[in-house]
């Protein structure tokens, strides 16, 4: 099916959409009862790899919040795991890998994702049959500093300590690292685009640990491979969290849309990017503090967005958080759809 | 003693130091085995109330690694403690509140700091009968917001949502919660000034999670009125983590220096800022990754503050990490007297 008249497709394009389109990240998962029900007993990364749960998962959000884009349930690590490498989901903590990857050695031998995942590219087909053609469905890419981090740590790590000493003592074998990462993203991503993901966007979460000096030298050559397999087919959307410093050059990555977290304000982004149109900046933690609230803070942003003159997708500047209640997320998009 | 010669004082006060002044945020503490060994069996929050110990710790960092700074061994919680709050710092996670506090009346029964800590004043006598007169001891004084959301989430928080649920959805009792706490904060700067110390760091180091607006809102006018008691008497550090989009307006709150984390370039934070004065900057995982990437930041940021024309006091742009080798601080202290 195709949704070029979906809203958020064409606000990503820079037209005017019918409605200001909303989605969340994270919004498929942890906040959602019907999610504990269908994962109950059932493994986080193997339900990546199952096809009508994978399905379900992302639908439920679309069904229960009226959000205008489903963004496929995954994970960072799938196209890893799908690889050959030994990962597992540790519930409360995030991808632990079973060995570090530190040596070159270690890198010789990381795999290559080399056939296609087709649960995934079945999931999305059920998908699709149930999204109507106002709806899109948006594709999940991890990026490689952040896929890089959980590999070199070994887990999920707060200051990224191994990754930034490997990266500055060695870059070399950083570099061999990324040139050995990049492939398999681009081939997930390609895997997707088959399938008949409408959008996508590059998940770089922890981008905002680097300056923008490093980033610019062992992250953006990488992001903009992987984003330019995209160029020209969908629109691309390029997000990371505390990235206040790094939108200039991570928006030279090339993409459609920017996404901007809740600490930067739309119009201090509009003047750092290059791209026409913005997506986030509403802080996860206000749907904590009631709908008066979050109406304020959309028609802060809409005014900051309008003065701006550029377009703009609806989102958290950051993922939904664990305990958000359901119903106020429910509360949010309808706010938006009225007042965004 | 007084230390107005001191390297660190002059810089502070945009002064020719006579050599580059250099301490180390969590100098004191985790990284070093003299530390692990005094403290064994005696609980943190117990340590800062025994001045023989609290001074020792001060004094570990400043004996091994030749930095130019004591920082004051203590803890954002201490004076709360001191008033009678009961708070407990549980090791691997951090203060830990009996009861949250988030009503009204929690408000008002929140005990208001009305004594001196002798144990602090008497710490404080043993550090500079030590320290020479080209060191300075700073004071420790954490700030409202961080300390807000620890008594409101009842102990560290990733998102800090119950803080901003409250701020936003109730004004009047964060309001009210600033004004009961900035008083006890204020007695202990006092208490510190009235002991010696040469100069004070003020720790926000939590304020990188609010968007500028709310900064300005919900924190700025407490944290000038704390700064203000130390106006013209020492000199003044404010810090926090992530708050490239807040310098500007924590530059506001008045102080003679600004703490610049290690995403924001010294020449942004230079713009940004009506300091004339810029602290850190020095990613502390570049301690993992050899002299040889040290000595290269050192350069970059050395050449960023006298292209900005600014003073600088070095340090890094957050904490020593835990698990950083004591000998490889003691290097990059040397490698910033030599080429800072």
């Amino acid at each position: 099916m195709t949704t070029r008249n979906a809203p958020i497709i064409e606000a990503a394009y820079g037209r005017t959409p019918s409605r200001p389109p909303v989605w969340f990240m994270r919004q498929a998962g942890r906040s959602l009862p019907e999610y504990k029900k269908v994962r109950e007993g059932i493994d986080m990364l193997d339900s990546c790899f199952m096809p009508e749960l994978l399905a379900e998962i992302t639908l439920q959000p679309v069904r229960r919040h009226d959000v205008d884009a489903a963004i496929l349930f995954s994970d960072i690590v799938v196209p890893l795991k799908a690889a050959g490498v030994d990962v597992e989901i540790v519930p409360g903590r995030g991808p632990v890998m079973d060995a570090p990857v530190r040596t070159e050695a270690d890198i010789a031998n990381l795999p290559i994702l080399d056939h296609e995942i087709t649960e995934v590219a079945q999931g999305i087909q059920i998908i699709n049959d149930e999204l109507t053609e106002t709806q899109a469905l948006i594709g999940f890419v991890g990026a490689p500093f952040t896929l890089a981090s959980y590999l070199i740590e070994g887990g999920p790590s707060k200051n990224h300590e191994r990754t930034k000493a490997l990266m500055h003592s060695q870059p070399q074998l950083w570099h061999a690292l990324m040139e050995r990462l990049t492939p398999t993203i681009i081939a997930f991503l390609e895997q997707q685009m088959a399938a008949g993901i409408d959008a996508m966007q590059l998940f770089d979460s922890w981008a905002g640990f680097l300056n923008e000096a490093d980033y610019r030298e062992f992250v953006l050559p990488y992001s903009t491979r992987i984003l330019a397999t995209a160029a020209g087919r969908i629109p691309r959307i390029h997000f990371g969290v505390g990235t206040g410093e790094l939108l200039t050059a991570m928006s030279e990555a090339g993409s459609e849309v920017m996404g901007v977290d809740y600490r930067v304000s739309m119009d201090a982004a509009a003047h750092r990017v290059n791209t026409k149109v913005l997506q986030g900046n509403l802080d996860p933690a206000l749907l904590f503090a009631g709908d008066d609230a979050v109406r304020k803070q959309v028609q802060r942003i809409k005014s900051e967005v309008d003065a701006a003159g550029v377009g703009h997708i609806w989102n958290l500047g950051h993922g939904v958080l664990p305990t958000t209640d359901a119903d106020a997320i429910t509360r949010a998009v309808a706010i938006i759809h009225n007042e965004g």
